[in-house]
């Protein structure tokens, strides 16, 4: 038993709004189907006045890995930016009632804490309409080696690209990962984001990542290829660790010319889609730290990721482990 | 059809902080399983601290009724305190975006917002722990000929008898009710909170109220008799239409000598026993506007509470109202 963290996830820190919509709210505001989109303080506030009675619950891609993480017991750290106002003391509540070491306090004088409205349409899959308020005031003086520290696995979200000082404080969490010998991970967070830093996460993934998380789309946007099986091959190539999830196709995991293939385990109800992915990368890591074969892992991440996807809420919490599908 | 608003509540406004615990917890800051105690602030940061990972939601027991109310399509309005807050932007929202008239919006300069805390234990039941903030300033300024209208009926609950001015805002509404020829209607909200306010409860039952909304515990307490069925007796010699509910027991209706018994529907799983009162309420009240008999009344409100009991959360929303179990 090691005193080493785990995991450290660099991301948004964000609170979710979930609403259950219908399909024509979207085409009122204008957005596609599971779609992620950056609005500004403004449109936040039009998008949340035609929603109706809402829920809040901490939210945030890697945040949701690393509450994972230690919903399952592993050492996890955060680094995000919250402003000291309710919704910013909710969310770094939320990770240290499980042991998360969250090493940024909320903070007075920022924008509001980030909110990302997320409607849930009756198919139970999610669109989002992100504010990323506060979170994305993080600067790269905020991620050193004395943030960062020496975890097993720097986590870092494509999202964290999106704000002003995100590539350079990317850059910056990659060199002292190097330093520190820490493996560094990114999950791709969706193809639009893909689109928006593109070469930026083919160089991370070249030089710097042992490990890459991503869907179908995200691969697929990565590489620009046809097809799946297309990127497939391409990842093939490379010397990172590639977990590729495809819902109700299952997963796939590339290490080089190693590829396993894994079913996805049977949902009765899709009730909400959202995390579906961030518990899957948590469970993938866990397992990975305790030592399991990559079919293990994908396994047991298989399992967690339907669990999520069978309640409301996008994080893998006790609830949920109370919940998984037998192996 | 009328353009007069069926029901108007008043009472505290309140965010629920959700969250599942284990027994223990309840045992460490000594709180009785099903009690509802109402706590100062520094209190409240002590019990969060103890608290998981949680989920917020707007609450309220004369809100969720009210909220219940618009659900189903009643006209409904709302009188109760909120600070200028995220959590009481949050709450106000919650009402309004169902339709309700929020007669007050949140003001600038109070207390925070009220919180409660609602521990959920394995077996579905609800612990509360109320910091009452900013609903505690709710004024008897507040109460009048304007903000209340000249709704059919003035719901008020137990627990507004528990801020500063309670007592005398409560007997405000009342007379004003009978200005405009509202029925007053009372829920008692828990057993506590009738020993703490008895005698005057036992006034307004006599004097004013039209109809009174309790659980066992409650008209027990309210009559301080041995028994349910002493109880019941007691209720009969007063002119007010009396609810009464009894868990899995489901419900008696008391209109003078006229005694409807009402068995519950079966619940394959208690989720989340949070607002099931208040949605029994609310169908009631409901189907009583619509002219329903009162055995047609408490079968719907008894349809309607089961479907909240069966999700998390304590609003009958319009998720609930899709899985109401067959009459």
């Amino acid at each position: 038993m090691t005193s080493r963290v785990s995991v450290l996830g660099i991301g948004n820190a964000i609170v979710d709004v979930l609403a259950r919509v219908d399909d024509q709210l979207l085409a009122d505001i204008g957005a596609e189907k599971r779609s992620m989109t950056l609005i500004d303080e403004q449109r936040a506030i039009e998008v949340y006045q035609k929603m109706g009675p809402a829920v809040e619950m901490s939210g945030g891609s890697v945040a949701n890995t690393i509450a994972g993480l230690a919903s399952l017991g592993a050492r996890a750290a955060f680094i995000g930016r919250v402003a000291n106002d309710q919704l910013g003391r909710i969310f770094t509540h939320d990770l240290q009632s499980l042991g998360v070491d969250v090493r940024l306090p909320p903070l007075d004088g920022l924008a509001s804490t980030a909110r990302s409205h997320i409607l849930i349409t009756p198919d139970g899959q999610r669109t989002m309409q992100t504010y990323l308020g506060a979170c994305a005031e993080l600067g790269v003086d905020e991620v050193n080696e004395r943030t960062i520290g020496d975890p097993e696995v720097v986590l870092l979200e494509g999202y964290a690209w999106d704000i002003d000082q995100g590539p350079e404080l990317a850059r910056e969490a990659m060199k002292v990962a190097e330093h520190t010998g820490s493996v560094v991970a990114i999950s791709l967070s969706d193809a639009r984001c893909v689109e928006r830093h593109r070469d930026a996460f083919l160089d991370a993934t070249a030089r710097h990542a042992g490990m890459v998380f991503a869907n179908e789309t995200e691969i697929i946007s990565l590489f620009d290829t046809k097809s799946f099986d297309e990127a497939v091959d391409r990842a093939s190539d490379f010397d990172a660790l590639f977990v590729l999830t495809r819902t109700e196709k299952g997963c796939v995991v590339v290490d080089g010319s190693d590829i396993i293939v894994q079913e996805a385990y049977p949902v009765d109800v899709v009730t909400d889609a959202t995390g579906a992915g961030d518990a899957h990368t948590a469970a993938f890591l866990y397992q990975r730290a305790a030592g399991g074969s990559l079919k293990e892992c994908a396994v047991f991440a298989s399992r967690c990721a339907t669990a999520v996807i069978s309640q409301v809420g996008g994080r893998l919490d006790e609830h949920a482990l109370k919940h998984l599908p037998e192996p």
